[in-house]
């Protein structure tokens, strides 16, 4: 079955201030982006990955996914305001019927086995969520006030979301639907059943110095060989 | 007004199997709960630590207690089979009004400025508990299958959990509550109000090998020393 990966690098860049979006800071001398589009290529070799860069810093992801060489040339496309139109302008480069990852630029850490994984489920029920467990208790506001929910009740979703194209291009067809922040909502919406598989504690959105921290040391020359 | 922290540094520690619990784990030659009591001395040089410990490890736990010089010098328990009734047990040794802590021995990353900030919130509110928001998207599973709650809605618990004496006394007075995991839980079951506060991304909760690769990196001397 033909795949392709949304790799979703930013809206405007807006919300990071003056600052260099966090996809484009270097981890070993090597940016965010730069992981994320290796381990993708390096899971499958035919994947064709459609790239959607913010309008600012087109060149500097062009510039990335140049030094990159894979079977297919990885496809680049300015992004939108939101989340939502970002990916929306991403599926209007797929051409087949096939399975497509949507994935976070700064999940750097995702792994191989993870996006594999979420292949075979979507293949089988449509669609492949990863999501891990919180480890801290969980609160939810809501009307009246906030309240204690079980810890194992709580699923914290992350990328790569993947789906079927075929559920996945007729979500994204219907009205808008901006204030999404994940793929699985908007699927959600068109009356679509989602599918949970178990995620990867490392596979963090890198957003704060910390993470960037976490994913140095996870990303040490010395691991990455083994 | 008098302090006293609660450390809670596990039950029977079954869980971990026959490998030494977290709390012990060094980092820079230092246990974590070395910097978990450290921390909170170094908050307020009055407050009253009574530490909770498993019966298989009291001596480890002792030990390392014996090497703080410390105002008051640190109280040890022998914990019970749930984190309630080992609160429950550490309660027993509070001897004056005052405002408690309870904390995790294994978030060795708290600030003081947080301990600070619970203290003075639950002087004002009867109670302070830190919460964060969640990064990713969440989705809560419920008895029809799961759905998307709104991220900003979800608050992820942290310690300490900070109250008045009156209020957790009597709380942890009432029947076993052992199926609660955090004591915010067990105050609301008495029918006290909860005060949310603004943790930090820092104070996670070390159990993972991830984690504590992190807390390596955040611990480093140099950055102590700033």
């Amino acid at each position: 079955m033909k795949k392709y990966a949304i790799i979703v690098a930013g809206g405007s860049g807006l919300r990071m201030g003056s600052a260099l979006p966090k996809q484009f800071l270097l981890i070993h001398e090597r940016p965010v982006l730069w992981y994320t589009l290796n381990t993708f290529l390096k899971s499958f070799k035919d994947v064709q990955i459609i790239l959607v860069l913010p309008a600012d810093f087109y060149d500097t992801g062009r510039t990335i996914c140049d030094e990159i060489v894979s079977q297919h040339p990885i496809l680049t496309v300015v992004g939108g305001e939101t989340r939502f139109l970002s990916v929306q302008k991403g599926l209007t480069l797929v051409k087949e019927q096939s399975v497509i990852f949507v994935h976070d630029a700064v999940r750097c850490l995702v792994s191989p086995s993870l996006i594999h994984h979420c292949f075979e489920e979507a293949i089988r029920f449509g669609s492949a969520i990863p999501c891990i467990e919180s480890k801290d208790s969980v609160r939810i506001l809501d009307g009246s006030g906030q309240r204690a929910v079980e810890r194992t009740d709580v699923k914290l979703v992350q990328t790569p979301q993947t789906f079927l194209s075929e559920i996945l291009l007729k979500a994204y067809q219907s009205a808008d639907k901006s204030s999404f922040t994940d793929d699985a909502m908007v699927v959600e919406a068109s009356n679509q059943p989602i599918h949970l598989v178990t995620g990867e504690i490392e596979n963090i959105k890198i957003t704060t110095p910390l993470d960037l921290a976490i994913a140095e040391k996870l990303l040490e020359p010395s691991r990455r060989a083994s």
